[in-house]
Formats: structure tokens, C-alpha cells, sequence
């Protein structure tokens, strides 16, 4: 693994500020559970107002929280005074996104200077049990301001 | 092209269905604007609840409103008595979705009888004008009850 | 659509210049067949010796193919003195590729002055037939020297 | 992580017997190094002649190394008598492929009876130090004869 060392030492603090502003995150009603350099994780519980039409949290949704997992662990190792995009990332739905409630993780594979690689996770968690429901493959931009 | 038959007369209808029970439509403000054979449209307002830090619609959204639409698109040509999930999609972002509405546009590819393949492209509106926001690549599975 | 307008008006000879380098074309036996502003195509002939158990030509052959189309339909639009490098690609496979040969065709979607968004096919022919064989979403980045 | 628990005890013989068949591997001069349940490696030496035009081994021979080791992880899971295919995948490309030989890893991240999901690796090997190159996530699909 390459080492994944912050250029801001602020990072923590900046990633945080940046989910306050994410409106949907307080939609979904998902916040940050850990933030780490290259790494952070966010929690939302089930809503039946965000299901698809099996009752299963819909793949969109799923999505979103993966997506902010993995922009935001992008985002931890990006320089201060930056913004993060995704550009892209594809999902494979692995198993219905049921359960109390849901954690999302996302990882930086290979940071850089304008493009970094994301892999992420949903999992549910059900009565303490955890399943995996879906995987991301991802690509964030860093807009220098 | 492929011919596009749907196998089920009554695909409309069913389709409508479909879109009724889906909470998540709801939640998004959209409603089907066109159902047609292997093509669904779809339509939502801007929504600033559901944006991400710099007010564009968050990508999960964006997700969710072309994968709405290709899931119905598939599901259009699927036999009655059968229900579709996503199986995997790739998202490209490639404009800042904002404006006053959007249009997200499902298109079978390739139909199948377990698998079908879709293409999907997200619609900016603002004051008239449309922009390419987003497009995916997607799979559908026909689930047999 | 965008308009695409290449910014080297020798965009043309310089794709070809970039593909005479490509050594893979000469092992998959590819040649360019169209270079307009925006868009390649690329034709190859059957080969057995590229192919998977079942006689087919190989995903990777496949996507070599579709990759390059689309790699030099967004070099098209760079700039003079720039390179072209995927940053990444999701490929469906539609129908098996088995044929007498094959036509990759990218197109550029979105472009832009670092990251360009394409669209790509692989058609096989056989006997006169064309067949959509794959379809390719991918995104190019443009290197400046 | 689920349990992987092969179905054919001969799966090890059925993943060698399939990879003999399969032209390409030949091409690139590819052989089998790891054959485990849900679990595959195989490795290749660089070859001129499958460089795009920076010398780098071009991103469709990337991905049918590793397309072919995520097919083989996932046939390995597969009962005796079927034939594996890919469905569609997605390749992020990290590095440059450079090096003396090259070592794709596929692993079965969730198998199933139609659709198995797996995820992929390309290290590059240089003088000893090796290099993540490209990461694949990709769906196989098990045909029953």
C-alpha cells in the first residue's frame, strides 16, 4: 500500500466542515463515524421514504452514501483550499440493502494530485449481524480553488 | 437496433405500478414522463435537500433517478409476473447537476431473459436550456417469482 | 451535442502518428478507418490465436480494441504536444464476438482540457451481418508535455 | 467474508483444463500460478509487442490478465459442467504497466448461482518491488450446458 499521509493537518476538521454543508447527508440522515487519512466511514439508518419498490434501500441511495464515504476519504488527503468531485464510479449491488441500519466505507487505493482511486463498501447491519450489499470502484478530481 | 417487443401487452400499466410502490420517487419529487417499449423517462425538481457541498444535486441522486429509469426501461420488456433489480451500473458525471429540473432517460441496449443491458443519460433544465449531466452503463436482472 | 472542435488542425496525422507507435495494433492486426474530430473507428480481423475457451475473441481483446477507438477519438481533440492515457473504461459484453472481423467505434461524449468522457462499440461482421458486441464507458486524461 | 466452498472437488483440473483452451493466455505468454477456491493469480512476462505507443503494456492486455484470473476465481466456484463468461467489468488504471512481468490476482467477492462478483489486481514486477497497476470489479456469469 502506498502511504497515505495527509498534506493538510487539518484534514479532519476540513472533511467535517464539508459534510455540514452536504445537504443530503442529513437527508439520508447519515453521519461521520470515522475519518482517518485515506479513510472514512459514515453510518445512516434504514428509511422506509428511500426504498425502492421491495422495500430494500434503493440502489441511488446506497450509492450516495458510498459516494460521500469515498469523496470524502479522497477529500482527507487532498491539500487545503480544495474541493472534491466525483468523476465516476461504478456499483455492484451485491445483496438487498435491508437491515436497522447501514455503514458505508470508503478507502483511497491511489491518491494523487488531481485524480484519486476510491474503493468502497455498503454494509447493512441487521441485529448486530453485517452484511456486505454492494461494492464501489471510484474516481474523485481535486479542484484547486 | 434490436427490436424492442415487450412480451407483456400490459407493460404500461405495470410499469406504473412499479413506480408507485417505489418510496424513493416519492422522496425525489419524480414521476414517469414516458413509458415507452426498452425506454423510460423520468422527471424531478431541483431539490436543495438532496445536494451535495456546492448545491449541485449529490451524485447518489443523480444515480438514482437514471437508475430508476433504466430499471423501468428493462422492466418495460420483462414478462408479467416478474420483478427487476439492478445488478451493477457505472456512472460518469459530466456536469454540475443544477437548474430547475432534470430528466433522467432510460434506454434498453440489449435485451435478455435474465440479463438486459441499459444506457442512461441525466438532463439539466434550467430556463429552458438542457445539459448532459451525467450518462451510465447499467445491468438488470429479471427476477421470476 | 458539443460541438467538437479539434484545437490542432493536424489532429488527423497526428492520431495516425500516435497508432503507428501502438505496438498492440500490429498484434491484434488493427488499423484506423475513420479519424474525424471526436470520433475513431478501428477495424480488425478475426484471429484465433486472441481468443477464449469457447473460440471467441478474448474481453481483453475486445476491450484493446473499444480502449483504443476511444483513446484516440479523445486525442483528437487535445491539444498539439499533448498525450493521451485511459484513466479508466467499464466495458458490457453483449453478444459473444466471434466473426470474420471487427469495428471498434469511440466517440467522444464530453470533452474537456484534462478529463474527456467516451462512448465506445465493438461491432462483429460476419458474413456482411454487424452485430453489437460490446459497449464501452470510459474516460481519457490528456497529458501535457 | 463468505465461506468459499467449491461445489466440484475437481475444480482445480476444470480451471487448468478451461485455461488450455484459451488462446489468449498463449498470446501473452500467461500461465496459472494460484489456482485456490475463489481465488486465482496468473502472471506474464512484458512483451514489446502489447504496448500502446509509450511502451506501457496497453489497457486492454491489462485487462485480459486480469479479467481472465476474476474469470477463473469465479469458475473455480462453479459446478462441474458449466462455462463461465463475462458480463461486464470496470478498470481503473493506477500506474503505468512497466516492468519485467506482470501478476493479476482475481478473487470472488460475492459468488452466487447465476451472478458472481468478483474483484481485481494488476501488480507490475520490477527488479523485485512491485507496483498495484490496475484494479478491475467484474461480473461473471455460470452457463449450464
Amino acid at each position: 500500500m502506498e502511504s497515505l499521509i495527509p498534506s493538510d493537518p487539518d484534514y479532519e476538521s476540513r472533511v467535517h466542515a464539508s459534510a455540514v454543508q452536504q445537504q443530503v447527508l442529513t437527508a439520508l440522515g447519515a453521519r461521520l463515524t470515522l475519518v482517518r487519512p485515506g479513510e472514512v466511514h459514515l453510518e445512516a439508518p434504514y428509511d422506509a421514504r428511500l426504498t425502492q419498490q421491495d422495500g430494500f434501500l434503493h440502489a441511488g441511495i446506497v450509492t450516495a452514501l458510498i459516494d460521500s464515504a469515498c469523496g470524502y476519504a479522497a477529500y482527507s488527503l487532498m491539500p487545503s483550499g480544495s474541493r472534491v468531485l466525483s468523476v465516476e464510479f461504478k456499483v455492484n449491488l451485491l445483496s438487498p440493502a435491508r437491515g436497522d441500519r447501514f455503514r458505508a466505507e470508503g478507502r483511497v487505493i491511489k491518491p494523487g494530485r488531481t485524480l484519486t482511486v476510491c474503493e468502497g463498501k455498503l454494509f447493512s447491519i441487521e441485529k448486530g449481524k453485517q452484511t456486505l450489499c454492494a461494492i464501489m470502484q471510484a474516481t474523485m478530481i481535486c479542484i484547486k480553488e
